[in-house]
């Protein structure tokens, strides 16, 4: 049982931009925060708004049941813990990393006596301890963990809980910046496109916006459709028509000086779906394409 | 000038399914519609609505000052019109094209004697004539032609003037419809690495848009980059930054079995971007490397 009176003291193990930024956050909510990094002189920060600089990682570990890693990637996190008893700690690691990596090391944790749980932060450092700015962070693994330590994971970002797979939340994390990836580079394209016009960026980019915003909701759609797999339902400009309309994007992209590099590959699995006898579908089978094509 | 008691008299060339749609609107409104299709049959809607269909294009246009085509594509446009008198008339051209179509048609309108705007509908059909629905049509071209016409264009959608020049219509028509392809692409990439996991899809898809209406803002940076002509301005994670992080994106695409041939070109140019010292720079300099390529 946690205690509201007195905040959770924890262990921060990184204290790179992010690091730093949770720390603060902790600090800010009155959280006795122990802090060690592989370049010590990157505490000083943390220290000098209250913070407890461990002379290593094994001592810092030792210093807090609650142990929260924040690292450039799974291997430092490994290097990192190398010499630390985890027995009866709770590890929660907020370092980048895979799915796959995140079910290591939650074994690894595992074998090592200690609940672990994965996390993706969906934010950059300025986002987060401001309560307003919208930043969370996924997590997954041991809900036992989760449970307990809630309000404390929830001082610097909101906190998305998606199940007990180790995984998920790597996975839900990196599903979302590749979402994103892709939204970049149309909107790079797009830029591009009126570039060389006389078109006020900043008008611009006010279209722009209203108009991804309000095709993201496209998305349910696509959700409705993969989970009754039937790539028919609710199509409202098929595949067909979609594919004909390509013709006058890349005509558009040439006659402006813009290379279609970016749009192409898109349009390749929608010729392809096409060749398949698929026109009257929506471009949901995309999906088809691309697991075959990695698997 | 207008004269609001009676709805201005149109015709419409083109009785598809947006022609029918936009007829529709028109004839709900109390507009008298004269309209035209190549294939007569499809007009037989409109006609059950109210519209006088006329038996050909040249009689359709000779019937109303304003004429408004939406037909399949510009060519389509050219041979409705051949042996139509366009002398006096005012055109707003709602076919799909590319902006040199639409500057192009534009001169040929005004040799004809006839105003014309060129139009880039941001809507599908079924969003045609519900005020709620958040379809806008952009135009640009005849000003004059747009003011006193434009309590009647509002009918059928809202209106957006983007300025003088015909081609400006269905640029920003065409970039707005690159820049939602690019997320598409991304959207297709996320339902795929999550699709063989027990993880349901419509909660994932209100993840899904919740980031990406998020991320959308990012736009008016970009903007101001662009404006400034200065990509190290308000940089919230550095090109080096953003291009260590594909790593992790390449790789659980990997785990999961997904082709990432719809990110790579993106991450390509990141890393061209890199290659030429820009590390500190936000990605926005990408737009340099697309035009270099295309021109």
């Amino acid at each position: 049982m946690t205690d509201n009176a007195s905040p959770m003291p924890l262990t921060l193990l990184g204290t790179g931009a992010m690091g730093t930024a949770l720390g603060r956050a902790w600090l800010a909510a009155g959280h006795p925060v122990t802090v060690w990094n592989r370049t010590p002189a990157r505490t000083a920060a943390l220290a000098a708004e209250g913070a407890t600089v461990a002379s290593s990682a094994a001592a810092a570990v030792a210093a807090n049941r609650l142990v929260i890693a924040c690292l450039l990637d799974d291997d430092s996190l490994g290097e990192a813990l190398a010499g630390a008893d985890l027995t009866g700690r709770d590890l929660v690691n907020l370092t980048t990393g895979t799915p796959a990596e995140g079910r290591a090391r939650a074994a690894w944790a595992e074998e090592r006596g200690a609940r672990f749980v994965d996390a993706g932060i969906m934010a950059v450092p300025p986002m987060i301890g401001s309560p307003d700015s919208g930043a969370y962070v996924f997590y997954s693994g041991s809900a036992g963990l989760f449970e307990e330590h809630r309000e404390t994971l929830a001082v610097p970002a909101g906190t998305a809980w998606v199940g007990a797979d180790p995984g998920f939340a790597a996975l839900h994390d990196v599903a979302l910046l590749s979402a994103m990836t892709g939204m970049f580079a149309g909107v790079f394209h797009a830029f591009s496109l009126v570039r060389r016009e006389d078109i006020a960026p900043k008008e611009f980019a006010g279209l722009l916006q209203g108009w991804l915003t309000a095709m993201a909701h496209t998305v349910h759609n696509t959700a409705d459709q993969l989970e009754s797999e039937d790539f028919t339902k609710n199509v409202v400009s098929n595949l067909a028509m979609q594919t004909a309309g390509n013709a006058t994007l890349l005509r558009t992209a040439q006659e402006q000086g813009v290379s279609p590099e970016l749009l192409t590959p898109y349009m390749a699995l929608m010729e392809r779906l096409l060749a398949q006898g698929r026109g009257e579908e929506d471009t949901t089978g995309m999906v088809d394409l691309l697991l075959r094509q990695g698997s």
